[in-house]
């Protein structure tokens, strides 16, 4: 499937509900249990997405369209640590759909065109990168935090399942 | 996390939102492309969870609480055939809703206790089973799938994401 921005935007339009149907009020057990050793909880899971619309995607295309030499600095894989500090999920939900709808606003209103999708900048570590590259990234990376949040939602109930173990593979999988 | 009804049952509640929110209205090719080979499309997913509602987990709550010999039938992994035939995905997904809250409403009609959470049926193959494993299994059941939604969604984009595709946990998995 090749990126389309009008068939992209409804998925990124989606996530904060999608997220928010998911654990908004849940019990403490769901929200701040991790898979184990220093993986993340739900609760760290939705502080990295804020973080994410702080300083990733939209600040990055930002760049790709602003003057001068086009890299972007390092993604903070701990600043999901400053977004939390706190509060509750509930604000967390409550400020990653904000900043989502501020961003999808901000985007909708460059009028990307195809050949403004071609424009690129320098990723890091991965060298030259597309919008186009960064657009679809963006709604994969929302899909990869969905499905961490479901597996690790599921394994709290490791045990709970007893002999169903066998035929849960989310059960298996990190 | 051990099983407890109370902290279950808005899991159980919320699934039909969450596969809402994430695939309604959506772009064909979101919803009709599988990850390869004979897996299953977005579309197929949510018609095995409406077979599920209709010959799984209240129907084999049932046989535990009926008369006689409590095996449960073999369930039809091909049933989600029969479900989707001439339906639109928004359709299927309107039914699941429908079928996901009577089932609920029959759920919390039983008054389940802590002694009857222990009354076990056989599963044809995992042999005797509580209804505490059923009832956990439908949870996991319900988060494998919204697991197997986003992965089968981010495959789409697996050629998108361009050098981002290395960062993408997601893409590898299966």
């Amino acid at each position: 499937m090749q990126f389309d921005l009008e068939k992209a935007l409804p998925v990124l339009e989606r996530t904060p509900l999608v997220i928010e149907s998911l654990l908004y009020g849940l019990a403490d057990e769901w929200l701040f249990n991790n898979e184990g050793g220093d993986t993340w909880t739900p609760f760290e899971i939705v502080a990295h997405l804020i973080h994410g619309e702080k300083t990733d995607w939209i600040p990055r295309t930002q760049i790709i369209f602003g003057e001068g030499y086009k890299v972007f600095p390092p993604f903070d894989m701990e600043g999901h640590k400053k977004e939390s500090k706190g509060k509750s999920m509930d604000e967390l939900l409550d400020e990653f759909k904000i900043l989502r709808k501020d961003n999808l606003a901000a985007l909708k209103a460059m009028n990307l065109t195809d050949e403004l999708l071609e424009r690129t900048g320098i990723h890091p570590v991965l060298g030259p990168v597309t919008l186009r590259h960064l657009l679809a990234s963006w709604v994969v990376h929302d899909l990869t935090h969905i499905h961490q949040l479901s597996r690790v939602m599921a394994k709290q109930y490791d045990e709970a399942v007893g002999p169903w173990k066998q035929f849960m593979g989310v059960l298996k999988s990190n």
